[in-house]
Formats: structure tokens, sequence, C-alpha cells
């Protein structure tokens, strides 16, 4: 009587060890990549610019051979299916990692060969396009980035859209009619307050924050909260650079960075406090499954949500405001004046993304994502862009850009190749405000603990919740019903912003 | 009618071309392991000790995997033999090329597991045994190492002696009858001349060296001084770490350090000058060839021969006096005195090798040699070591240390399993006095250029004779031969001593 037998368990278990023996090493050499970047922006000599390269692309052809070895993929295959012997995590890291070799070894080296030559030529496209405000210099780039994505899309997973798969690699498990539904309601929330604002709110003063602050005093400060935050020195650095960045080699060696402006408080303050959310999330993984996929980010989404958590729904409340104000005043004695709504003003006119503040930023990154989305379902053109992106910022944010260096070349992320990217941006902001509400329910007396300077409580739960969990659940709603007992919802997002700006602009 | 046909040239070239791609492989990732042993020491915060580790221990079985690849043994027996068309450089790439492949392959796995080993276990077994000036508990591990080195060796090539395949991969092509011929002539010359100097000579004032300096003021005296002597800080950085080395990723990206005591003036200033000398020899070599095994380091003798010129026979001199004087009066006014004399006090007595000055120092390293070329070919047992070290420690430096850890235990190389390091120090102080000579005669008012701190010329020469030639020549003394006429001759060295001390000392 025969049957089909199911591995033994004890056999699952050799193959998943040897499994994970391959994925560690992967891993090790993406921690060794991830140094050569760090050095090369806050250490490396500018001669070494070449030679950089071309040890990253060495190193970036080993991990390739390593990622899309048939030894791993015929591992994969064995574990792939029912895996009752394996516990919950176990199950993860085969389940991620055939995701990566899937999405790796799909996609033809002809393509990959493109996009990488692609990247480094657009960048300088881009900039003098910019320079220029001449979006025809950019146009033909762009228009190559559309057909290659669309190819690669194809490639991975001709079932779904191209825009779906594509961000997929940016916010796993995420959809474009998910993000529709989402974008929608935020589009509709955030429109008529913004407008509300702009026609009868009141703007605190917030002119003491710009002026002459001493950078090195700055970066004093910024260096005691960064650790009373939690930021760990024994396994990370704090170093400066002209792009703050949080990167490094491992979770014991986290290297964050930040920079500062002698005319002004807040980026540089508000930025480090950012890069400090990145940091502690990368920190904070899970030892246990050092080196294998389900300790990796969750998503870029989650990833931006651990930064805002900490730089907008702390930082930017009002209980953190008199620990702020106290470590203030000793660096800079003439700042006396009340910090809270100085820190929330809504930087109108609403004309870069990057400027922009956590109301109005939503609607940029709207703006972006039905742009990127049309491009790819080809119900937008190339050439179409400088019209359509002007219209849309007219009727999402009330400006129009003078030109197009301030319109559509503002950010360089499609010439990259990073379709699907800017969703995350946004989603990160409204994962942070929901997760923060739910601390705000499950940790009683949180807000006074913000206040006394006292982080330990909150960072433990965090940790504890998400940066331990790494990817263990397919996507980000399904980490948000197990943090907060609901998937996603912008209703929570929306009510924050009206309840917040309501008395800050006196509505 | 068939004859053995010659490979045509066009076959030659193709095969030579595959070859370096494959070194140029090997090149980058050993470069980026290379930057990351820097970060390690400079950078890398405390809790990364083990994920680096890691990290290292893979990168390092990648580079294996390609130095061991089957197919570039193939590459290399096919361009093994006439090279006709291959140039002078070219066929050095495919010798040093062959050599490191007929190494790297014949060390079988499992000696190459536990030489790693072994050293990460070494290293805490030295230090306790030398705390507790116990040999004993040092003797196990050092017993393992000798029998280690000799399968190795016999493994690598059964034909030489153990001393000499082990010799050869840290001076290539030197051997212990040539070092035993070498080294005699030394020990009879400067066992003498110590004694007359420690006898009759009068010891010239230093005490002024020691004394309370700022160690930012050292650093910035020395980067000044690197700076002039020629170190490019667009293709390099300069850093302080707890043991001054040079390392870095490429000779676009050379990494120095130094380090600054604030009660000795000399150790951080002839540190950061020896340093320097490593860092042009890093950073001189010739892009033509990057990437390839001709343009390795010559050997460590070579290597230490640029820095002790440098250090020694540059800033050791009468005329660099002049210059370094205006400099540190400058840094610090209160130093009056004549440098000259202070700088080249011998340091009697002899104890430690690492703070041995020229005179005394090859002595240390002929002890060093004699006993370990015992270790290797069996004259000389582990257990008779503490007893032999003390009689040769009497004999040639006349003095015997109070105890084991001050004696034979004073230096870790044998711990590291490296037979065959020490005598490149000495080497490289010989070959760097024979260089020197040859300078003096081919540059005309070259003491003039050091007293007015113009280095320019001197660096120009070293650069186009030393640091682009690389690993052009099989062995030191071919390089010898081209640069100065002839081979390493001991008596250049001996004569230079005795000129310059009996001056100091007014024997």
């Amino acid at each position: 009587m025969a049957t089909a037998v199911a591995a033994p368990a004890e056999a699952v278990q050799q193959d998943y060890n040897s499994l994970c023996e391959k994925l560690r090493e992967v891993s090790a050499l993406g921690g060794i990549s991830g140094l050569l970047g760090w050095d090369e922006q806050v250490m490396m000599p500018d001669g070494a610019a070449a030679s950089r390269a071309a040890q990253q692309a060495v190193l970036a052809g080993v991990i390739y051979d390593k990622q899309t070895d048939a030894a791993l993929g015929e591992l994969l295959s064995k574990l792939d299916g029912p895996k009752e012997s394996l516990g919950q995590y176990e199950a993860a890291v085969v389940r991620e990692a055939l995701r990566e070799y899937q999405r790796t070894t799909a996609v033809p080296k002809r393509i990959a060969k493109r996009k990488a030559e692609l990247s480094s030529e657009a960048f300088q496209v881009w900039v003098k396009a910019r320079e220029a405000s001449d979006f025809g210099a950019f146009a033909g780039i762009l228009q190559e980035w559309v057909d290659l994505v669309k190819e690669q899309s194809a490639a991975i997973d001709p079932a779904r859209s191209a825009y779906d798969v594509s961000l997929d690699e940016y916010e796993k498990g995420m959809t474009s009619a998910r993000l529709d539904e989402i974008f929608v309601q935020v589009r509709e929330g955030l429109v008529p307050l913004l407008k509300e604002i702009k026609g009868r709110g009141k703007a605190p003063d917030a002119s003491f924050l710009s002026g002459s602050f001493d950078t090195g005093r700055q970066a004093k400060l910024c260096e005691t909260i960064a650790k009373e935050i939690g930021f760990d020195l024994t396994r990370g650095r704090l170093d400066v650079s002209v792009h703050p960045f949080t990167g490094g080699a491992h979770p014991s060696d986290v290297r964050m960075t930040t920079r500062f402006k002698a005319d002004d408080l807040t980026e540089g303050l508000t930025g480090a406090i950012h890069e400090t959310g990145h940091a502690l999330y990368e920190q904070g993984r899970n030892l246990d499954y050092d080196g294998l996929p389900v300790n990796q980010a969750m998503s870029m989404g989650i990833h931006e949500s651990q930064s805002l958590f900490w730089e907008r729904m702390v930082a930017l409340s009002e209980p953190f405001s008199h620990y702020l104000s106290a470590h203030l005043k000793t660096a800079f004695p003439e700042l006396k004046h009340e910090l809270y709504p100085a820190l929330n003003v809504v930087r109108d006119p609403f004309k870069f993304r990057v400027e922009a503040d956590e109301l109005s930023y939503p609607l940029h990154i709207i703006l972006w994502y039905e742009l990127e989305k049309g491009l790819l379902d080809g119900s937008v053109a190339v050439s179409d862009l400088p019209r359509l992106w002007n219209e849309k910022m007219q009727s999402y944010l009330g400006t129009t850009p003078k030109d197009d260096a301030q319109g559509c070349l503002q950010d360089v992320h499609w010439g990259m190749g990073a379709f699907g990217y800017f969703p995350t941006y946004s989603l990160g902001a409204m994962y942070a405000c929901q997760i923060y509400q739910e601390a705000k329910k499950q940790l009683p007396g949180l807000e006074d603990e913000i206040r006394a300077g006292q982080f330990g409580q909150l960072r433990g739960w965090l940790n504890e919740k998400i940066h331990k969990v790494g990817s263990l659940y397919p996507d980000g709603d399904e980490l948000m019903r197990a943090v907060t007992g609901a998937p996603l919802d912008p209703a929570i997002f929306l009510q924050y912003l009206r309840d917040k700006y309501s008395v800050i602009y006196q509505l």
C-alpha cells in the first residue's frame, strides 16, 4: 500500500540547517556591502571612488552567484510545502528565502546588467536636467526605465500588474488596489483640512528656530538625545555625512549619520531623531535568527514607520517638547519659547516633498504614486508628465511649480528605477500613527514617561512587537493586525492630524 | 610533418586576459578584506566583534574558493612556459599568480582550517602566559605551530627545508643559506660596535624628548609632516588607533594610523613617519597593473625598507633634523635643543625588540632568526627555548631578561605561526640603507633638499625605482640589483652605522 510519504522531520531539519548556512553567508556578504556603503559616504577619500565601485561590483557578483545558486534552489524546493516540523519563524525563513530566490532568479542577467548601468548613468543625467530645468533631457532615461521595469515585472510574475510586482520589492504584499483604497481616503481627508488651515488657521510663531546655532553644540545635543532614546553606541556609531542615513553591517554594528545646519535647528534635530528610529529597528533585531531572512526589516514602509514613530509621534508631541526644552535650554540658553506649536508649524507653500511636514507630505506622495502607477499601466505617457504633475500639484496642494526643476524633476527615485518606493514614506507615517495610538492604550502613563525623558518602556514594547519580529509576517497589514489588532486604517491617521492641528491652528 | 606548435600570440593574449579578470576579482575582494580590517581597528564598535569575525570568515572563504578555482589553475598551466608574446610585466603576472596558486592549493584544507583556529586561540594563551611569565603555558601551542608549519611546508615543497618554505611566504626568494651569510656578517660587525659605544661612547642628551607634549599638537605636527613627505589625503586617510598600522583597500584608498603619547615625543613622530613610508609605497603602485599580482608589494622586507627609509635614513639624518626643528619649534616652542644626536641615542639596556634602536635591533632579529630556524630543523627543542633565548641575549646584547615574560615571551609572532617573519624587519633596514646610499649618488643635492623639506625628487625616484615596480622582480636581491647595481650588501649597512655613531658617540 503506497502513499505519499512526507519527508521525516530529521530530513527537513537537515535541509533547513543547510539552507540557513547558505543564507547566513549571503547575509554576511550583504553586511560587508553595507559597511562599504557607509564607508563610502562617511570615510572614504574622494580618489577611491573608482576602486570602490569596482570592489562593490565584484562583491555584488559574488552575492548574486550565491543568491542564485542552484543548490539553494533545490533546498528551497524540498522545503517548500507543508512544514509541520518547522516552527513559525523557521517557516517564515523558508517563505522569505523562496520569495527572494524566485525574484532574483526570474530576472534575466541582461536586465539586471542594464539596470545597474542605467542607475549609474541616470543620476548625472537627472542632475543636469534639473539644473537646466529640461525635462526633455531626462525623458529618454525615464522611458527606458519604464520599459525595463515592465519587462522585469513580467519576468517575475506575468500574472500581476507591472506596478504591483515592482511595489512588492519595497512593500512586501502591498497592492495598488489596496493603495488606491488607502490613498483616496487620505486625499479626501487631507485636501480640505489643509485648505481649512491655510484659510482660517492661526500659524504659531516658529521664527526662533531659525537663526544661528553652533553645529558642534547641535551635534552634542542630538547625540545625547539619541542615546537617551536608546541608540546603543557599543553596537553602533554616530557620524556626520552630507546625506543623513542609517546603514551598517549588522544589528551589532549599526552606523547612523546626521548633519546640522547653522541657521536651522529643526532639521538637524528631527533628522537625528528620525535616524535614531531607523537605528533602533536595526539594533533591535532578534539575534536568535541572525543572518536569516525572517530577521530582515519587514519592508521599507515598516522601516520608515520606526523612524517616523520617533521623529513625529514622539518628538513632535506635546509631552516630548518638555523633555526637549530642558535639553535645548542647556545647549542654547537663548531659546525660551514654547516649542510644541513651533515644531509643528505647517510649511506653506507646499512646494517640495523633502521639505514637507506631516500634513502636506502624504499629498506629495499620492501625486507621485498616481503618476508612477499610470506610467507602468500605460495610462500616463512620459511626455505628459510635466503637465500632469503640475495639474495634480495645483489640485492637491494648491500650488504650481515655477518650472520642471521644482516640479516633476524634484525627485530622483524613478531615475534609479524605484517605482513603488514613494508610497512607503506615507505608509510609514500611517503605520507609525496607528502603532502609537496602540502604545498609548497598552502602556499607561506613556506620555508622562515621554515628558520625563524615560523611553525604556516604549522602546522595549516596540522591540518586542516590531523590531524582534522582523519579517515574520507576510505583509504590513498582518504585522499591524498582530500589533494593533487591525490592518492599517487611514482613519486613525486622519483623526490624529485633525485633532492635533485643530488645537495648534485654533480651528 | 608534425611539430609541437606554440600557442599563437592571440590565444596567449586571450588566456592572459581571462587570467587577469580572475586575478582582479581576487584583488578587489582582498581590498574589501583590508578595509574591514582597518574599520575593525579604527571605527568598529566593540559589540560588533563577533559579527565582523563571521563576515571576515565568509569573505575569506569566498577568496579562497576563487584563489583555488580549477579554471584559474588551467589558465595558469596554459600560460606557464615560454612567454615570448607577453611583456616583462605580463610574464611577472603569470609567474606571481602561479606561485600563489601553487602555494594556496598545495595546503590541505585541514591544515588551513587548523591554522586559522590556532591563530585565534594562540593570542589569548600567549597574553596569559606572558602575564604569568609562564613559558610552559605557551609551549604546547608553540609545539603545535612548529609541527603544523613543518607539515604545511612539506605540502608546498618537500624538496626544500621547512624554514625556507615558510620564509618564502614573507620574503619571496630568500633562503636561510643567504640569511646565514648576511646575519653572521651583521652580528660580527654589530656586537663589537655596540660594546664599544657602551664602553667608551659619550651618550648625547635626549632627556628633553620626554616630558609633557599635547597629543593634539603632536597629531597636527605629524599630519603636516606626513603630507609634506607626500602622503596624499585625496587617496588615503590618517586616523588614530591603538596600534599604528598602514592598511586600506587599494592604492587609491590607503588608510594609515598613528598614536601619540603625552610623555614621549619620539614615538609618535617616528611612528608617523614610519607609517608614511609604508603608505607612500602603497599609494605609489602602478595602476596600469591594478589588481594584478605584479603590482603587489614585493615582500615584507621591501615594504619595511620603505617605512624605514623615511623613518631612519631620512628622518634620523642630520639634514632632516633642521627641517624637523623648524616644525617642532612651532608646535612646542620650549624645544630649543639640538635634535640630531638626541633622536639617535642608543637605547641601552637592550631588553625589548620593539623598543630597540637601529643599532641593537638587528641583534634581536638575529637571535629570533637563529631560534626559529632551529625549531623548524629540529636542532632546537621547544622546551630549551627559554634557556637558549637568554644565552643568546647575553651573548649578543649583554643583558639577561629578568623572566620569560621579558625574554622569549616578549613577541607573539610564532604564536601566529609566523616563522620567517622576523628577518624581514632587519632586511628592510639594510635594503633601506643601501637604497639611500644609492639615492645620494644619483640625486645630487639630496641632503640639501631634505634640509629644506623638499621631498618631491626623492619620492619620485623611489616611486619610479621601487613603488611602481611592485613584484616585477622575483626576489629582493634582484630588485636591489636593479635599483643599486648590486644585491643586498650588509657591509654598506655596517659602514653606515659605524660612521654615524662614531660621530654621535665621539668614538
